[in-house]
């Protein structure tokens, strides 16, 4: 099998060719069954088979390669039956470039009061309607297969931090026994199954996880259980000691980040894979990122503002719009406001990668990461980039 | 001065020209400053600026040749300077093509307790915030013309149904008397002044009312004061009564008309243009409109339903995706639900028109309306379609 529209010299079905590296980032080319996908890449994140406000033509449009979606809420909502009557996830939501669901763990242990977690796997209650439900690694695994994704995440068990050592130990524990059955459960061969490194900040556990999840010889591997409330230090050095635990020619995926400054340092710490709600979430606030900082278009300055957004943007609403109608959008609460600015927030990131590509490719990723960096530093608009806190979290209707 | 683009042959600006009628039924074309109009024309409401979660781009790509938006919001939010400050109403919204603004009068009378009414005009309260605004015949055709809208509507009495014949017959008076300050008060030749045909359902008051301001000999009529409760039976009676009255060289406009149904009989009583926050409000709501009856997308009858939500329609909506996913999405509370659906409801009307004018121009208009008419009688998807008493209001966000 070789994914569609390959050309000669692509990677075989599910495997990853590392083109180049320079420093710690990479540029390499991720082969699934609906394309292939360029690293570093971001996912933009359609929760419920939908990027809040925008069509899978908005997102070709604006260069996503992949999207992610939820597994915790598909499940619940429309459900599987639903979607496989339609022929899969990409038939049911009409992309027809890869998608990745993520295993519904994050999610439900988010939950906190409504789950029973064991080594069979946890009991939760919907946040929707309070109804029962299990996962289990084997028929999270299948429920994955049966949307036809390109990459399936293994139920893992994320921990709130701080936590003590021995919740992280037996996290770790139940992470592996869990992706080992995962492993065991796949039948169906088109859909990789990516294995989650836990750990939180320790590196001994980190070290144990990511030294059990490589034995399976997966073909992928994601760090979770980061980007939930620690401090980008803290972060960055969980990232960076873990993707080192890593196999070289394996994709290595970041869950939950998706900030300029969080993806630039990330890509440096060697991490191919991204995605999180942020940029979509920001953009139905009012938020807009933008290579040298934020800025919310709600404030006063911009209400009369003709410039673009963003003036280095390529995007259809900088290339379209003033601050100033943007701006009386979200002050007349008007429901295309969210959609241009999800729009622009998503290109803002999928452009900073394509931007990393070129530079890994043309070694200078050093000098574009300082320079990008420092941009960032001198922003001026009243905001700071916002730490690390923002992730993934339960629902994205925030 | 002659409209951008426009064709030899084509009407000089403000002009108008009746390129054929079958039956009651007319086909023509109205030259405005930033394009041609063909007509019968169905304008989408933008009410704050924007037609609710749609691009200019969607709305060309649609066939929208005229939008409408509503000088009470504007007035109030974002406010002159600020649409003013980029350059009028075209360039703060990105829309380069015809552009009509009412004249605030229907919103400011949907007020009632917050408004007071003198021959010199009317002073209200705003609904955001309660400031005090005044409109006059002469500050609202400022108004417009500062937007630089292609037409301008002159402020009018609205009076709500039923009404003694005092009432209706005091709204005639200063209809017409604000009419003549409005005309008086024109400096933008650019932008062309319709006056407002006032009398409720009397065909006395209806008739003095058409006499005074056809003496006024201004660019084109509207007909007021219908579609804001009475029956279709009542509406049909009073527009083509009304009709009748005017000059046959001037374009007529029924306000506040946009069902299929009221569409096909209000051309078939000889109108030319329309608007209507009807398909759009659906949109956002969950109903979709067809040539063969209106459908609720919410009904679980779509959930698994792999169909286009409208089979005989051309839209991007109905080419991408399926019922059983707009349906998710509309559960799911997805905002690009509506997104998608009010795309669909306005194509459905412009198209409607689209199809009209063929039929005037082949001289096949009653066979195309008996017909259109027979296909929605047969409507058996559980909702008739509905009455005339779903029209504009004060505010769109409903």
């Amino acid at each position: 099998m070789s994914p569609e529209g390959a050309p000669p010299g692509a990677p075989a079905l599910g495997g990853f060719a590392l083109r180049s590296a320079d420093g710690g980032a990479r540029r390499g080319t991720l082969a699934l069954e609906h394309g292939l996908v360029e690293t570093p890449a971001f996912m933009p994140v359609g929760t419920a088979a939908t990027v809040k406000g925008l069509t899978p033509s908005d997102l070709r449009e604006m260069g996503a390669q992949i999207i992610l979606s939820n597994t915790y809420h598909l499940w619940l909502r429309p459900g599987l039956a639903t979607v496989e009557a339609a022929g899969g996830l990409h038939a049911f939501m009409r992309w027809d470039r890869p998608i990745l669901t993520d295993s519904g763990g994050f999610q439900v242990f988010s939950l906190e009061s409504r789950r029973v977690l064991d080594d069979a796997g946890v009991r939760f209650r919907s946040h929707l309607d309070g109804s029962e439900h299990a996962f289990t690694p084997e028929n999270v695994v299948a429920f994955q297969e049966a949307l036809g994704v390109d990459v399936a995440m293994a139920l893992d068990v994320c921990v709130k931090l701080p936590a003590s050592d021995a919740e992280i130990l037996e996290a770790v524990r139940r992470t592996t026994l869990w992706a080992r059955r995962s492993a065991a459960a796949r039948t169906r061969p088109q859909t990789q199954l990516f294995g989650i490194v836990q750990g939180g900040l320790d590196e001994g556990a980190r070290a144990r996880s990511a030294r059990e999840l490589v034995e399976l010889d997966l073909p992928g591997y994601a760090i979770g259980g980061l980007s939930v409330g620690e401090s980008r230090a803290d972060m960055e050095r969980a990232a960076r000691f873990t993707a080192a635990l890593l196999p070289a020619g394996k994709p290595r995926y970041l869950m939950g980040v998706g900030t300029v400054r969080d993806l630039l340092i990330a890509v440096d710490a060697g991490i191919d894979l991204f995605d999180c709600v942020y940029p979509t979430r920001c953009g139905r606030n009012g938020r807009a990122l933008t290579r040298s900082g934020d800025l919310n278009i709600r404030n006063a300055v911009f209400a009369r503002d003709q410039r673009p957004l963003d003036a280095e943007c390529d995007c259809t609403t900088c290339r379209t719009f003033t601050r100033a109608y943007l701006s009386h959008l979200f002050r007349a609460d008007e429901m295309l406001g969210p959609r241009l600015l999800s729009y622009h927030n998503l290109r803002v990131l999928l452009r900073l990668m394509e931007d990393s590509r070129t530079a890994i490719e043309q070694r200078r990723w050093t000098t574009f990461r300082d320079a990008s960096l420092a941009a960032l530093d001198r922003a001026s608009e009243g905001f700071s980039s916002p730490g690390l806190n923002v992730g993934a979290d339960t629902d994205e209707n925030g």
